[in-house]
């Protein structure tokens, strides 16, 4: 279904991809800047990486799916950072252990930023001389380089966030209150359904494998809420004591929220009786009147038990969103990185991902890739749940109605958020 | 969907659900003889328990959900009991940790079974002055009963099978040699089925709340294979390499038999180039024409991979068992409580149970029901595979075309097997 | 220094070792049938061993020490054995891991009892043949099936005081009050002194390696307590926040009581604010007029420095108990196996182990043993502390006031007291 | 036997005092700048800090030991630096995790350099305005410095020797060649001996408290190495199987070993049957004339009784030392911050730290200081063993004699080494 032939490009083709990917690698950049030397080299918890990792790493991407198997004559950059900078391929060979990523006090990110520079400049010139391009490996190169820059906010996030000082990262912008509107559930009917990116679509924009081949599914009636809850909502969970009412979770939700001691959503913090939240912009008084986000599956299943209700599933979400799905803050420096209510604006896509209780399992007749390329998506579904939508920190353009993010049930760096279904 | 009202039950009615109580009740008893006394406590692995345990947890399971609330005037048994007994209901409160079920030198196995009769037989009691009862609780404590039946010869196997001397429990049968028929796909079209129990049969059989309520999907055309793999081919996949190539595995089933060094399924030993199986008739020299079980689902997936197909959905095995299904070997002494080939036979039911890759999520609209039966199975609706078929030690009558049972994807020590889809 | 040659022994010796071991042969059996047969395989906790296992340990040990290399034609009773039963001895190749003593089900203790009879049968044919025997190898297993006694007795009140019941493994004898004496330190003078067990006691009686050789320490002016710490005293540092000031503690002291929650000596619980005792005659109120004991160094340590003082290093101790030291109560089945009081008796002997603030390495020019002989204590010399005393299960005639107890720190389950120094 | 008390200083005391301070200020700030910016947050394993905090937590040490009871209006920089640059005083209240000191992004590197002039400042406007002051907080706070210069040293050189580049911290200078001296034993007689520091030693030069109070101790006659053991004598320890040989370690090291796949001292990287050593001036093959360093406890002892010998007791190393110890090689940043041999030299002082089989307790009367200095030394006197004799990485001045360095048995980031007695 990918189509990873060289494909002939027209000259204006090119010239979007080309800006498109320069845009791409300078966004990168930029975000690292925003960051102190001093803290590049930090890995603030095991399922974090340093920045300086995250810009190799992204580097290291395009040398090796793109550069060595097509550009003649390319030089690696550096053999060593074939194995540093491989995050989990085992088709690309042995690689640094992810917990081993807080000693790269070597390579200094001024070479990291040299390896930038020559892998960037050496897409440009294999694009400069060929016509005919694997036009899908350099897209995917882009969305995953998205995809890190999206990770990279959210490591920052749990450094700063857990960091003593709480310290902003971005000035406050302000922005003019929104009341939520009065939560209701949107009803669809029952029927067959296509399901996932077509075939068309495909071979005319990016989608990844795991959103391939579009099938039929058949859904029941179902309700889907027009926002996501509120800060106020979930606290009303927490002051009627949903963390220590186990008929309200699934076993294993019950378990890691007693073993951790986990009491709110991630950043969320009570002193005397009040609860505080650490966003982008530092620590402030829980605004009551922002979509809840951090909270694992656990808690969104919890919750929605709670509220006599369900998460959708993933097919549910992507039918809503197909018929009815609004887009709003993607990932714009100049906002508040953080999700927020907008008049007549539903968020399907943007603000916040959203919890599907649906696993991240191959769709019918999906068939992985070969090589590097099929361990991009395939060899992690399982024991992943699926997350619909994208993020205030998720990159403009990356996201799409059939798009598929997953992580294990218990993760919370991540914007996840609740949307309810009946 | 479950009534759980008291019914008004016919005398013949009536005496057909003693007669299976009792009959359910001596079994249990029966394979707590197979052992000897010293065995009686040991609890050989996390994941199992001592054989007296499950003698009481059984009981404690008629107590608790029929006795105290519908027998007047009922007397428990121990009040500590409670405590020691319950597996995992919080609606019942605290209770011993699973992992201090080893320490259970007291209460004695003697006046454990003195509380299966004083409960066995408080339950006739009820049934014999009764006419309207709560039949849905009675069929749920024997299929619980059963349950515990299968987990209980499953955890002695375990006990026998990684003693040193792997000596054998019970005596072998001579049994005919059949050839597995040649494998091939059964094919079926695309359509909109139905899966799950329907109102009526819960109404009138029993089954699990899990497996309710019946709804429609649709299937795209898929094929389902006539039989499960044999040792012979699943040891072709081990020569091949299987457990030493990376690009055959999800990620974390790679993990998982490099981390703990797996290189077969669970009871098969390598000495001198042959494999060696453990049975319940002891250990052998590999027999090339069983199916092959105790496996993972990681494994179950690997081969699938392997062999170029996949794992069947819980869904599509249910549309093919609900047309061709046929049953064959579930619980017998007079047999060797090994999985078997027969003529003619596709064993869909019966012999052993089949990963799918689904997940173990609700159907739509399922509604967990409340309380402590609330926990029975809709607290596990996380992280957990389907199996289907029931097995070898599944006791006679307990299974059904639309059971779900699951498992955590690296358990293997039920027996589960492979059925190829594509 | 330790003879392990053969020596001539004169008939009435002979007959008294053959007494003594027959003797020792006996009580571990006599131990084993305190138990259930349910009881014999269970491994309560990981530093213990089952029954059954015990029982075969030390049949195994006069099996490989003196049967295999001493007497002619000697068939080993299984070479199975020798993997299942070897605790710890490189020298005798590969054992089961001591965590999978839980797994014993074979070989039953009929079984094991069957190689005891076959093991002491031909120790007594050896000795009956033989008049030059290595006597040291025979005191030696004597010495060692000893101390599986004392363990075996702290294995069993760990399972039984572990278990919801807290059942009394034998019936409560009554003892008449006694009022501990009052507290005083007996004075030593500063002088060159002998520790160890001289070269003429080690020919003429038994002692361990670990005890040689003697030689000579300079010692400072020091104080002895009189007697152990009482409950009533030990209850005093728990009531003045002892458990709760950090101060008090070493640095793995104060980790070891936090992170595992601990707030009284093992076998103590509160209940409705009084405390009550686990003791094999049963649970009961604690009874202040006792020995403390099941104590950790950490807590004999913390208590030590709470009141001013320390505790004695083993060559203060065993220079005090070579001058004043008296005994009593060691282990006796007609007693209520607990420490107690008695009048004008010191007990450095018997009634309860005494921590010491010294490390449990090896004495200047102490060379161990060669092959497995070596391995019996010299290979723990790091990271345990010295134990001296013995206690009311020390079988009579195991203790000397040079033997060496060690375990580590943190450890409880042994009869383990307090008796300060300054 | 500590006199903490303020003491009246003549000028010229008082101004060598200032001199000492300010040259312990400036050189941990040195170390500080031999890193990149980069690097100063990481901290590369768990027994290991960040530089940054090295940097401020010798500063905090000034601030809470001297200034705050001694300075009148003395002003805190700042509150939050108590909880954050507390490294374990239970007396000065909660603190960061030490685990947790990855996530010091803030206080930046520049703020703590603030920090650290503040303090100094500070303390020299103390010093200037007092003639009568806590002499010995202030060499306290000296030496506590000097130690945290080693540490920081050695934390460092595993960052950089962990790193995939091992590249060199500083340039290698050259050294002439010195041919170890033949090995020898020295020989001491038997007699009553003085160890630990004299009463009088304290009051007029500095000691830590664990070397005190001065004591007799009873030694028999000992041989004491005139060197300690050459890269060439370990390797042949490990060329004879040495790693892989049970008999010649302690349990506890064969556990060690084995679990942890050790097969050399740290720093050492076997490639294509060649040793290489990782050194402050980078990667190079092994020197095998240079003494062996970074090696555990149980590695030195596993290769004193592989030769036959064994490891001194503090007490006889502190003898010999006294009597016949010279000292070279010191922190001196002029060299190559390694081991050497020196012709005539036989560097009980300095070059390497060597190995005790002492475990660090109190010596007889030692009384630890009250309040936060008792939390120094005293708490940590169980499951450690003593080295003696400070390093190449131990700053001039800061050793002595009668100096107890411990760290637990299987550590080996320190430069520490074997001197084998007999």
């Amino acid at each position: 279904m990918i189509t990873i032939d060289k494909v002939f490009t027209s000259n204006s083709e090119k010239q979007k991809l080309i800006e498109k990917f320069l845009l791409t690698r300078a966004n990168t950049e930029f975000i690292s800047k925003m960051l102190h030397t001093e803290e590049l080299a930090i890995q603030a918890f095991s399922d974090a990486s340093p920045m300086k990792w995250h810009l190799a790493h992204t580097s290291w991407y395009f040398e090796n799916f793109l550069l060595v198997p097509y550009l003649n004559n390319y030089k690696l950059f550096s053999k060593d950072f074939n194995y540093l900078f491989n995050s989990y391929y085992n088709s690309f060979g042995d690689r640094l252990d992810k917990s081993q990523r807080k000693t790269l006090n070597f390579p200094r990110t001024n070479e990291i930023l040299e390896y930038r520079n020559y892998v960037t400049e050496n897409v440009i010139e294999y694009l400069n001389i060929n016509d005919e391009i694997p036009i899908y490996l350099l897209n995917l190169g882009i969305a995953h380089e998205e995809q890190h820059q999206e990770l990279a906010l959210c490591d920052i996030k749990y450094l700063y966030g857990h960091n003593y000082y709480q310290e902003a990262l971005i000035l406050k912008k302000e922005e003019k209150i929104v009341i939520p509107e009065d939560f209701e559930f949107l009803e669809f009917s029952e029927g067959i359904y296509d399901i996932g990116i077509s075939e068309n679509d495909v071979n005319t924009s990016f989608a990844f494998d795991n959103e391939s081949p579009q099938h039929k599914v058949f859904l029941h009636n179902f309700g889907i809420a027009n926002r996501v809850v509120t800060n106020a909502e979930y606290a009303e969970f927490i002051e009627a004591g949903g963390y220590s009412t186990p008929s309200l979770w699934l076993d294993e939700g019950w378990e890691f929220v007693t073993k951790n001691k986990i009491k709110a959503p991630l950043y969320w913090n009570e002193e005397n009786g009040s609860f505080y939240n650490y966003k982008f912009t530092g620590k402030e008084l829980l605004n009551e009147l922002e979509p809840v986000c951090h909270v694992s599956f656990y808690e969104a299943e919890a919750y929605s038990r709670f509220m006599g209700y369900r998460l959708p599933t993933e097919q549910e979400w992507e039918i809503a969103c197909n018929l009815i799905g609004e887009e709003d803050n993607l990932l714009d420096f100049d906002t508040n990185l953080h999700p927020r209510y907008k008049k007549d604006i539903n968020h399907f896509l943007g603000n916040t991902w959203q919890w599907t209780y649906s696993a991240y399992h191959p769709y019918p007749n999906y068939k992985s890739p070969e090589n590097a390329l099929g361990e991009y998506n395939g060899k992690f579904m399982i024991n992943q749940m699926v997350l619909r939508g994208g993020s205030c920190v998720t990159p403009q353009g990356h996201i799409r109605k059939t798009y598929r993010n997953f992580f294990h049930p218990e993760k919370r760096w991540q914007f996840s958020s609740i949307r309810l279904a009946k």
